[in-house]
């Protein structure tokens, strides 16, 4: 049952998967920084740059779904090649929603860039450049079948929502003492939402690559065991 | 290559995996309904019970998981079987996300049942219904491989997301005048956006629906071809 393909075929469509999801990746860690670089700078027009590039990741996501079928179809796999597949089948689907949530992000920056910012951009550029890191963390140890690294990304997910809480609290102050920066404070209370759900995303991921790597599931079970 | 399985056990096991998927959305359905009532009621400690719940709903998406996974080793499926498994690897993501979802819900319902309700709910119970509805029914199509059913749900999206916008726009009205309750606001905002999100999760499934039953992916690629 537990056939071996060894042959160089077989190896360069596995080849191609680490190499789709890896671009994939790559292409939403851009989005992310273009993103908060039309925040920063109020540029509703390189938000909507950005909106039109999510069909990329789309197709990508296509792209990746439809190997991962043929793999599974035409060269029945098993043990850590039927793992690696199934959890880049899983990783499409993680790497897909958080262009959605880039896109998300582009229409609060068109929203917001029609006022002056509400306040000197500082914690949540930093916390974009976590989940940047979190994403390219996150899929070099999907190739790298390295479990230590992806449990490294699990554990800076707290840095992350320990930002979000904080950012959030501070912008409900400047609402409460200024009623007509309310629109303002939610639209930058929901960018950072949005960046909160990304550095999920790539926890998520993490979390397939120990499964993909220990062959067991460290999902809702701690990552510490 | 397209070996054809009949033996019973086989078809079993494809039984079990459609019946550990519904009763995983009934479990869905279910925390949505007790979350709402527990919002309703200002009931944190039902809020607390639907929290603890949700690992039920954690464990059957490794239950799930691991049933596809042996099914793909073990019974090397091609075809349509093949799609139906790969399709319950996908929907376990989604319902899993959309228990997490519920959680971050009854986190809000536990922080604003210490204050009175900002007004009566009549939108979010609705909205709430709408959401429990399409997950109902994306699985419902997905047992009965239902392409149309699921072309239902996806438009359905639709009917959510204007909700959503109706009721953001007037929780923002009511903190603009009254900044006293932006805090108040800001959680059924948040309530609002999760069971938006939550809808996009059901949308998600009928997509995978239609690729199931039609054998082309309809994802990004609008729902009318």
């Amino acid at each position: 049952m537990l056939k071996k393909h060894t042959n160089s075929a077989y190896e360069a469509e596995l080849d191609q998967l680490r190499d789709k999801i890896l671009l994939m990746g790559g292409y939403v860690e851009e989005a992310i920084a273009q993103a908060m670089e039309a925040l920063k700078d109020r540029d509703s027009e390189k938000a909507k740059r950005v909106i039109s590039r999510d069909k990329l990741i789309n197709t990508l996501e296509l792209e990746i779904d439809e190997l991962c079928v043929e793999l599974l179809a035409l060269r029945q796999p098993a043990g850590s090649d039927l793992r690696l597949i199934i959890t880049g089948l899983k990783i499409s689907t993680d790497l897909e929603r958080m262009g959605d949530l880039v896109v998300n992000l582009c229409e609060r920056v068109i929203e917001l860039s029609r006022e002056p910012l509400l306040k000197p951009l500082i914690d949540l550029p930093h916390m974009a450049n976590l989940a940047m890191g979190m994403v390219r963390e996150a899929l070099d140890a999907y190739v790298k079948h390295d479990a230590s690294a992806a449990k490294e990304v699990c554990e800076r997910d707290d840095e992350v929502d320990n930002l979000d809480s904080q950012i959030v609290r501070e912008l409900l102050t400047y609402m409460m003492e200024k009623p007509g920066s309310i629109t303002r404070g939610l639209g930058l209370i929901m960018v950072t939402r949005y960046l909160e759900r990304i550095a999920d995303h790539a926890t998520n991921i993490s979390e397939m690559v120990i499964f993909l790597v220990k062959g067991k599931d460290v999902r809702h079970r701690g990552i510490g065991d």
